[in-house]
Parts: structure tokens; C-alpha cells; sequence
């Protein structure tokens, strides 16, 4: 055991090194000329300034978190909650200070060739990739080994599962606020100055003029980049710790207990292996096809996970029978691997469809571009229907690999395919990361003034990274509905050990007695079902309110500039870039505490609720229930947002090389069917970057915080 | 028992009474000039053509239906299916044959007085309203008087119930088809229309040289009139339809069955009563306020409701205990009295809070308005943000709902609170049917060109339709969420008797063994939960790309005439109206089919499928699960459609007296504020009228297809 936890741990160092060695190769590349370093630095100093402010607001907000979980529970906790907070934190903001360095060294290299562009851009996206997923790793890694080899607990005590448990609350609640935070301020830019620059002024996206679009750039680096990240660590670190709790829960008291517990991280160290393998497989084809060279970065990764999931089977459980759970169950090693092969499987076909939806020659683009020429209305029309229809073909295959896994290997089965699923986290987070990094690359050479050729290599690169960053939300939610299972029965399994152990011994008392009925025949399981389903909505709706309210802002603030500085719009004088990032950074973090605390507060209200309406057994029912409601409507939220946004803004791309509608005419950039495409772009922009992603989080908050309530509940 | 069933029938009776003698009072009032007869007898003669093809349509798919319940069930359930569809095809034809006669009534009055265009459209909406009820009453009660009092079957027979839930389904067939088909029509002709018309010839609504203009009024009639009162019926006769099984399941064997199914019709019939008696409370106050006069008319009619369930309760089953459940509950008379007024609270809260999402003064209508002031994206940011944020209020009132009716009266408490709910349909669909009518009132002053106060009439008298509107759509789904336990229940009830039935005797062979397991902890049901949560998505995508569809080809048409008719924007020449509702009915009766089956066909596909995959058990959860899946996202999909369309348009109308912004700006019609407002009407229209108030109609028939599926497999 010990030494499998050590090379779990080498293979997290191994990221580490990647992203070491990534970062020297990015730097080495030149930061192209003056006016393009000045600009860059425009940009970093304000990302790096709104992501210190926005760390320093949640880390207020952690520390009283720390002292309430030592307070309720243990140091243990309190230290854990520490290491998944502030590794979230490190993950996000190295990104980000890559991401900045390596916009403009993008820039110059599309300068001289597209495919030493994708190099620049596709590397920083890589660094945030290993970076993700090496930390969570490691961080799981090394407090599970702390805790246990180290502390000597034993590897199912209540401490070390509420220990990991914390860690993904750390991680989680970092994440929330990352993710929203960073979505109002990007969103907000990218609205508002789009609003005023290219409708009002008439002025192209990212030119110079335009008061807004230092931030609009800032943005990219701490929404995309920062917040993504934070985003995708807290889903990687849930995911292993959840099936790590399953494992402790379903071996209780047995010697495998280790075992399958083990057994997740070191999917996940062989997968970031085959992570860093993959990312030496992206280079551009003879063809050109920016999508084709990722893709042979993401299909090597996964197919030598297949094999990586093999050796993770052979060295922890081997392929025949491994055990049986203390529910009499008999888990088969090849049975698991082939789990994880389902895993991988999900994976690869979420990428597919979301491909499909948000891909810019694909059918439901070109079916919003072509609305886009009977105007706005049949534009956001149409957009609507692709993100409403988005969600069934991904909720097929999320059904298939729930129905398969759970015949394979049971529950923990399913865990098995999240984690794999997850463990190929380095790579897909690498697609993702590299978007932003290419936006920022094509406005530094909008405002640098490159030749037109620079800015039509960085378009290509964004219109992928458009699909790319989509992929990655479709991605984190479908894990989250496959992992729908495994949470609930977390809960589930928590809860049945109190009761278990207060009906046998003295402990727990506060569970005695207690009865709960998770049948939909019982009134409360639909109570929780429809509370949890209201999760999403409203937090989406305030999500919404807030990009629109923050956009307006800035239009106001860009309208006062123009108006005040008549020299900006001739070019002779220059626009108060800073005072637009800076009011931005006020609005994201003075919006973002409210809808980030509905997900950790309501499971504890509903429970506090309904005990006094019904009694304990009523609401630990409806708490469970809460957990499924807010999985089911925020799967389809997340994912029609997620999926409808990026179609809307590709169909937008659609027009910049001339759109041939079904009567053969072409329309071009500036035609009044691309305007209509710029108000869908404009739409999908809240519903793709800050609502859609941010549901995912607010999943994963609202499961974990049930988790602690039963700690809590137990402990107190 | 036999009188208080004359007594329910004779209540019906007198809803029918009433509406012919209203049909009278409403014909008698003057049908204006020659000119505004011309245009009506087009819009009359294009909504008979299109509901008769519509219709026949239907009748092809009935008979088809009628046959296989025949073969598969009973002729007793073939005949309930023919009464349900014939009945609920009987109240909107009759309903579209009133409506489109009031409306050239209604603008002829309202050019003497907004008081009597009021008056004439409230009239033609009630007779909608209490043909809806009156029906659906008269519908159930003489089945069930004909196959118990007539054929001598047992209350509690099977083939009471099955003819029973064939009647449920027969009204359900035809509500989805008439929803989708009349909804595709009347928002293809609105769309369509708009985008050329409004914007891009730069004519007002309703202006007589646009060749759509007949077909939008067309379809308010088709849509909004006769479609949605096939909605409220088939919600009115499957509600009252799952109470009396609740009834008939809890009391199987005991003599106090026929009481407790007879109760539910008592109800509704006295509220029949005090809808009628509300009719004549609705009356313009000194203030003019329209939605006043129209709150006069609903609050008489909840005030006599809460004296009419209590003389229903003192008559069928008295204030005391009134009988034990086979389960062992004992249901007290007051207690269910108590029940119903919950259920008549859920409907006065509904309509609030609707008018407060929807109505033109409050704070969402207004930030929509604002949000206009930066443009088409933020207008419709803003409109989804509201959307979003309406479900809350809401679904906390039908969890309070389920929640206080089940501590009181069990699942049969929260059925007779949906009954109550329910009793006052035909007020609110008085209500929601007067809208179309105003809406038709002023296309006709506008294209008879009548003065222009006439217009500003019923102008008024329309924004307050569309609030009403919302209000009817809001309260249907809000029956569904709050009756979603009683539908459950039916089924899971249903199953347990077929199992019960088929382990102590030679019945039911099929059901031999099955243990259905409805826990959340069983992944048939998380993945029944998903499956059932796609529909609602699913299902309104195809909903709106078929408006989008529909709208396009009109768009293509008017352009094609003004082309080929130079003559029309002159005024020289008459366009081709006819062309446009063929247009649109060919498109709408096509486009209605697919979406419709999906509900149908869905509990089939996943019954077989998890069937074949994991065995009878299972396949029953799964089904099950997604019963409340279908209302779980569909409560949210439907609401935030709703009531964001509904904020949408009234966001548009704000603007033509003239919208004052935060700022103290005032923006007229034709400003670039009030165009933005336009696009997100456009967006809200398919949203609100098409997709949204389909889903209602959607989730019953999968409940009730789920039902006959047990009753055709027991059959087998």
C-alpha cells in the first residue's frame, strides 16, 4: 500500500514537473514588441490584481469557514478544508500568471505561423491542465497519507473521511466563488464593451478605443482560465474523495478497505501520465485543422488510458474477484477496469456531441446562423431550441453509463467511471485552458495593430477554443451526473452508518431513532427534489441579473468616457483602461456572495425546516432527496447553457468569412443578419461563461455540505 | 349517492346554461361596420379552417387510438377515450366559434366605452371557461353514473377505473396535439409577421397590408382560445380522474369508496357554481382598473369557493373522521375541508405572484424595460434572468402545499387540494380567454382603421390579457406540481394492486414477483428521474424550432408578396391573406406530431427498454421515477417559459406610453429601446405560447400512458 500511495504521489510531482518545464518552454518564446508588451502588461496587472482581490475576499470568507469546521469538527477537518482551499487557489492563480505571459508570446508566434501559435497557446493551456490535476492529486494524496501512515488513523476513521470530505469542501467552496466571481467580471466586460463599442461606435471587437477592452481581455484570463480551473479542481478532488468514501464505507472494518480506497488515486496517477504523454501528440496536420491537432492529443490520451487503467487494476486489485462489500456484493477486478473503460467511453462521447452542438460547421450552428438572417428575434429563437435539444443525447449517454457501470461494479462501479473520467482531467483542461489564451492573443494584435493575417490565425484558434471550452463544461457536468449516484450515496451510506452505530453503542446519539424514507412515495423526498431542482434556477437566474447588471455598468462607464474624452474615438487621446477593469473587479466580488452562498446554505435550511415541520426522519429524507433535485434540473441547465452559448458564439464566427444562407446569398461581418448573430453572442455570453459553469460547483457545494451536516450533526 | 351525482350533473348543466345564455347576450351586442365585418368573417373563416383540419387531423390519430384501447383494454375504456377527446374537442371548438365573434363585438363596444369592451370580452372568455368546466364535469360524473348506476358495476371496479383514466387520457391526446399545433400557429403567424412587418417594412402590428395580419389573429383564436381550453380540460378531467382512483385504491372493498370518489365531483361542482356567480362580480371600478375589475370577479369566486367546499364536505362526508384508509389513516372531514382551502390559497398565491413576474408596473416588467435601454442582448439577458429567477416563488408554494395538505389529510388530502384548485378553472380560464378576444378586438380597429382611442382600449385591455394569460399557464403546471404526488401515487398504487392481486390469486400473472423499488438509492430510478427530466428539455426544442420554422417560411412568404405586389404597401392592392394561413396550417398540423408522441411514447420505449436490460422490477421503478422527473424539470421549464414570455411582452408594451429609464430618459415606440423590446417579445412569444404551456399537457399524458401501460400489461 505504502508504496503505491509513494508512486501516486510521483506521478502528481510528474505534473508538477510538466508544468515546471512547460512554463521555461512558454517564457523562452519572445513577448514580441513594445506595443504588444505594453498591452500584455495592461492586461496582467489587471487579472493579477482583480484574482489578489478576489482571493483575499474569499480567503475572509475561508478562514471563518476554517474556524467553524474546527469548531464543529476537528482540527483534522479544519487543516483539510485548508489544503483543498488553498491548492484551488495556487492551481487557478499559476494558471492565470501563465495564461497572461503567454497571450502575447501567442500573439507573436501566429505572427509567423498558425501551427507555432497552436505550440504557445495550446502549452499554457496544458500548464493550467497539470497543474488541476496534479495538485488535486497530491493534495488528496499526501493528507490521505498524513492522516493515515503518517497519524496512524485508520484508513475508515471518521476522521480520515471527514478530513478528505473537508478537502473537497475547501475545494468546492474556493471554486464557487472562482467560478462566479470570474464569470461577472468577464462576462460583464465582454457584454458591456461589445455592447458600446461594436453596436453604438460602430468600432470592431478589441480595438484600442474602446474603454472596456483591457477588461474584456483581463476577463478571459480570470473566468476561463482561473475560474475554470478552480472549477475542475474542486470536480477532480470531490470525485476521487467521494469514491474514496464509498470504498471505506462498503469495506468497513475489512482489510481491503485500503485497497479501494487506493484504487481511485492510482487511476488517477497512471491517467495524468497518459496526460502528459497526449499533450506531445497535438501538433497541426497537413490538413490545418486546429480541432483534428487536439484531437489527437485528447484520443492518445485516452487510448493509453486504457492501458493506464489496466496497470492501475493489475497493481492494486488485480482482475479477478477483489472482495466483497459489506453488503455482500462481489466486485471483480476486470469488472472495474471495465468500468473505467466507461468512463472513458462518457468522455469521449461528450466531447463528440458537444462537439456536434457547438461546432462551427455543424448543423445546430449553421441552423442559428441561418435564423440569424430573419433577424435578433428567430437568432435567439433558435439558439434557445439548439440549447434545449443539447441536452438529450448527453443525458443518454449519462444514463447509459450509470445502467452500465452500476451492472458491472455496483455503486462503486460508478465511482470507478467517474474517476476515470475525471483522470483525464490534465488533458481536457488543457483544451480548455488554451481558448483564453488565444482570445487575448487575437486582442493584442487587434490593438498592436498585426497585420490582418495575425488576427485571422488567432480567430481560428479562438473558434475552436469556443468548442473546446464547451466541451470542458459539458464535461464537469456530465461527471457530475454519472457521479449523481455516488454522492447521494455518500449521504445515504453516512447516514445509515449513524444510525447503525447509535442503535449499537453509545455514540451518535443524535441518530437514534431515526428513520429515513428515500421512496418517492414519500412527500418529502418530492419537497427535496423540487427544492433541489430550484437550486439551479435561481441561482442562474441571479447569476444572469448580475452579468447584465454589471454589463450596464460598463456601458455607462464606456458612454461617460467617450463623452467626457471626445479624443479617444479620433485616437489622440487614450482611454482610462484601468478605471473599467476596476469597477468590474467591485461589481464580480460584491455579486458574487450571494448566489454563492444559496447552494451552502439551503441544504441546511431545508433540513432545519422540515425537522420542525415533520421531524428528523422527514428531514434527513428531504435532504437526500435535495441532492438528486439539484443534479437533475442542473444537469439540463448546466448543459443547455454550456452547449447554446458556445453555438451562439461560433454562429457569430459563422459571419466573419461571409455566411452562404439556404438562398445561396452571403453575408458578411457587418450585414444585418450578423448583427442579429452579435445579439445571440451577446446572450449565450452569461449563459455560457457565468451561469451554465457555475451550476456545476453548486452541485458539488450542495452534496458536500449535506456530507458535513452529518458530520456535524454526529459530532455535536 | 345517486342524488348528490344528479346534483353534480345538474351543476354542469348549469355551466352549459350559462354559456349559452352568455353566447346570446354576446351575439346580441352590435357587430360593428361592414369593413369590420369583412376582416372578422376572414380571421372566423381562416381559425374554422384550420381547427377543422386540425381536428380531423386529431380524429385520424383518436380512431387509431380508440381501436387499440379496444383491443388492448375494454370497449368500456375505448368509449371513456372517445368521451374524454370528443368532449375536450367540443369546449375549444365551441370556445373558438364564441371568440371569434366577440372580437369584432368586443372593438365595436369599446368604441363606445372600455367598460363595455370589457364587458363583451369577459362574456366570450367565460363562455370558454364554463364550457371547460361544465364539460369535463358533466364528462366524469355521467361515465362514471353510466358505468356504475347504468352498467351495475362496482365503484372500485377495474373497469371503472380503466374507463375513468381512458377519459384522462382521451383529453390528454387532444390537448397536447391542440397546444403544440395551435401554439406553432399562432407564434409562427406572430414571428413571422413581426420581423417583416414591424421591422423590416416598418408597419405597425396589425397594419392591413401585411399579408400575415389575418393569420396572427387566426391564431390567437386557434391557440390561445381553443388550445389552451384543451389544455385546462384535459388538467381539469385527468385531476378530478386521479382523486376518485385515490379514493377508489384507499377505500378498495369498503363501502365508503363510492363517498370519497364522489366527493371530488361535489367539489368541483359547487365551485362551478361560485365561477359563475364570480362571472358577475367582474365590473370596471371608478378607477378603471382593468386587472381590478377582473381581481373582483376571481376573489368573489375564491371567497363563495371556501363556502362551497364546505357545504360539498358537510353533504358527501361531514366535518368528522370520515373513514379509514386501507393504509390505516383516518381522514377527517374537516381536515380534507381544511385541504381544499389550501388548494384554493396555492391558486390565489399562483396568481399573484404570476401578476407580480408579469404584470406592466412591477419590477421585473420594469428592469426588462431597462435593460432594453443597452440593447437587444441585455433586453433579453435580463428577460431570461427573470425567467430564471420566477420559478422560486412558486415552487415554495407548492412545497408549502404539498407539505400542509399531506400532514392533513395524506396523499388523498393533497388530491382533494388540486380538486379545489382545479374547481375553479372556470373562472380562470374566464380569465385567460378574454385575452385572445381583446388582442383580435384591436387588430380589427387597427385594420378597419377606427379611431385611435379605440386602439388605446384595447391596448389596455390586451397588456392586461397578457398578464392573465400567464396567469392561467402558471396555475396549470402549478396543478400538475402540486398533483404530482397524486399522479405518482395513482401508478404506484395501481402496480402494488395488480402485485397483490396477482400473489393471492390467478389475476394479474404478469405482475407475479415484482418488487418495484421507488428508493432513490436505486439507479432505475435516478436514471427513470433523468430520462423523465429530458422530455420537458427535449420536447421544447423541437417546440421552438418548429416556430422558428413555421415564423421563417411566413417571413419568406410576406417578403415573396411584397415583391411580387408592389402594389400592397401603396394600399393598392389586397394581399393574399389566405396564402398565410394555409401557409401555417399545412406547417403547424405537420409540425405538431413528432413533439406530441415523444410524451406518449416515452414510458413505453423506457418501460421495454430497462425491461430487456435489467428486468420487470426495474423497468416498473424506472418508469415510476420518471413520472416525477417529467414534473420535476418540467415545473421549472414551464414556469420560467411562461412567465418570461409574459415579462417580455408587457416589457414591449411599456414602451408605447413611452418608457421613462433610470435615468429619467423617456424612450417611444420606435426607439432603439423599444426595438430591443421588440426582440425579446419575439424570443418570449414560442417561449410563452408554444413550448412552455405544452409541457403542462405533456407530463399528464406520460402519467397517464404510464397508468394504461399497467392496465394493458394486467390486461394481457
Amino acid at each position: 500500500m505504502q508504496s503505491i500511495i509513494f508512486g501516486v504521489g510521483l506521478c502528481g510531482l510528474a505534473a508538477l514537473a510538466y508544468a515546471a518545464w512547460a512554463t521555461r518552454s512558454v517564457l523562452a518564446a519572445s513577448a514580441g514588441n513594445a506595443k504588444m508588451q505594453e498591452i500584455a502588461g495592461a492586461i496582467r496587472e489587471g487579472a493579477e490584481a482583480y484574482l489578489t482581490r478576489q482571493y483575499t475576499t474569499i480567503a475572509i470568507v475561508g478562514l471563518v469557514v476554517v474556524v467553524i469546521t474546527w469548531l464543529l469538527l476537528s482540527i483534522h477537518a479544519a487543516i483539510g478544508f485548508l489544503v483543498g482551499a488553498v491548492l484551488s487557489g495556487v492551481a487557478g492563480f499559476i494558471g492565470m500568471l501563465v495564461s497572461v505571459r503567454a497571450n502575447v508570446r501567442t500573439a507573436d508566434a501566429a505572427a509567423k505561423s498558425l501551427s507555432a501559435g497552436l505550440d504557445v497557446a495550446f502549452k499554457s493551456g496544458a500548464i493550467t491542465g497539470m497543474l488541476v490535476a496534479g495538485l488535486a492529486l497530491l493534495g488528496v494524496v499526501s493528507y490521505f497519507a498524513v492522516l493515515t501512515l503518517g497519524l496512524g488513523f485508520s484508513v475508515t476513521d471518521r476522521t480520515v473521511i471527514d478530513g478528505l470530505v473537508s478537502l473537497g469542501f475547501g475545494a468546492s467552496l474556493i471554486s464557487i466563488f472562482a467560478r462566479l466571481g470570474g464569470g461577472i467580471f468577464t462576462k460583464g466586460a465582454d457584454v458591456g464593451g461589445d455592447l458600446v463599442g461594436k453596436v453604438e461606435a460602430g468600432i470592431p471587437e478589441d480595438d484600442p478605443r474602446n474603454p472596456a477592452t483591457i477588461a474584456d481581455n483581463v476577463g478571459d484570463n480570470v473566468g476561463d482560465c482561473a475560474g475554470m480551473a478552480a472549477d475542475l479542481f474542486e470536480t477532480y478532488a470531490v470525485t476521487v474523495v467521494a469514491t474514496m468514501v464509498l470504498g471505506a464505507i462498503f469495506f468497513a472494518g475489512s482489510e481491503l478497505a485500503a485497497t479501494f480506497m487506493i484504487y481511485p488515486l492510482a487511476i488517477c496517477a497512471t491517467c495524468i501520465l497518459t496526460s502528459i504523454v497526449g499533450t506531445f501528440f497535438v501538433r497541426l496536420g497537413s490538413n490545418g485543422s486546429i480541432m483534428g491537432a487536439l484531437y489527437k492529443g485528447f484520443w492518445a490520451t485516452t487510448g493509453l488510458s486504457v492501458i493506464g487503467l489496466a496497470l492501475a487494476t493489475w497493481a492494486v486489485i488485480g482482475f479477478g474477484d477483489a472482495g466483497q462489500t459489506s453488503a455482500g456484493l462481489v466486485l471483480n477486478g476486470t469488472s472495474l477496469f471495465l468500468c473505467g473503460i466507461v468512463g472513458l467511453a462518457v468522455t469521449a462521447l461528450i466531447v463528440v456531441i458537444t462537439e456536434y452542438y457547438t461546432g462551427i460547421d455543424s448543423r445546430p450552428v449553421r441552423s442559428i446562423s441561418q435564423a440569424s438572417v430573419t433577424g435578433h428575434g428567430t437568432n435567439v429563437i433558435q439558439g434557445l431550441a439548439v440549447s434545449l435539444e443539447a441536452t438529450a443525447l448527453p443525458t443518454l449517454v449519462i444514463v447509459a453509463g450509470i445502467v452500465s457501470t452500476y451492472q458491472l461494479g455496483g455503486l462503486y462501479g460508478t465511482g470507478i467511471a467517474v474517476t476515470a473520467m475525471l483522470g483525464v482531467a490534465g488533458m481536457i483542461v488543457a483544451l480548455d485552458a488554451f481558448g483564453p489564451v488565444t482570445d487575448n492573443a487575437g486582442g493584442i494584435a487587434e490593438m498592436a495593430g498585426l497585420p490582418e493575417d495575425v488576427r485571422k490565425s488567432t480567430d481560428a484558434l479562438d473558434a475552436v477554443g469556443n468548442t473546446t471550452k464547451a466541451v470542458t463544461k459539458g464535461y464537469a457536468i456530465g461527471s457530475a451526473g454519472l457521479g449523481a449516484l455516488v454522492l447521494f450515496a455518500a449521504y445515504n451510506y453516512d447516514l445509515q452508518y449513524f444510525i447503525q452505530q447509535s442503535a449499537t453503542s453509545d455514540a451518535y446519539s443524535y441518530f437514534r431513532g431515526v428513520e429515513p424514507d428515500f421512496a418517492l412515495t414519500n412527500p418529502f423526498v418530492v419537497v427535496g427534489l423540487l427544492l433541489g431542482g430550484l437550486i439551479p434556477y435561481l441561482f442562474g437566474g441571479i447569476a444572469m441579473t448580475a452579468v447584465g447588471r454589471a454589463g450596464s455598468a460598463v456601458v455607462e462607464e464606456v458612454r461617460r468616457q467617450f463623452r467626457e474624452k471626445p479624443g479617444i474615438m479620433a485616437g489622440t487621446e487614450r482611454p482610462d483602461y484601468a478605471r473599467a477593469v476596476d469597477l468590474l473587479t467591485r461589481a464580480a466580488i460584491r455579486e458574487m456572495i450571494v448566489p454563492s452562498l444559496l447552494p451552502v446554505l439551503a441544504p441546511i435550511v431545508v433540513y432545519f425546516g422540515v425537522y420542525l415541520i415533520a421531524g428528523k426522519s422527514e428531514a434527513f429524507s428531504a435532504v437526500g432527496a435535495m441532492l438528486l433535485g439539484v443534479i437533475v434540473t442542473g444537469l439540463f441547465v448546466a448543459i443547455s447553457m454550456t452547449s447554446g452559448g458556445g453555438a451562439w458564439d461560433n454562429a457569430k464566427k459563422s459571419f466573419e468569412d461571409g455566411f452562404v444562407d439556404a438562398a445561396g446569398v452571403t453575408h458578411l461581418k457587418g450585414s444585418e443578419a450578423h448583427k442579429a448573430s452579435v445579439t445571440g453572442d451577446t446572450v449565450g455570453d452569461p449563459y455560457k461563461d457565468t451561469a451554465g459553469p457555475a451550476v456545476n460547483p453548486a452541485i458539488k457545494i450542495t452534496n458536500i455540505v449535506a456530507l458535513l451536516l452529518l458530520a456535524v450533526l454526529a459530532h455535536g
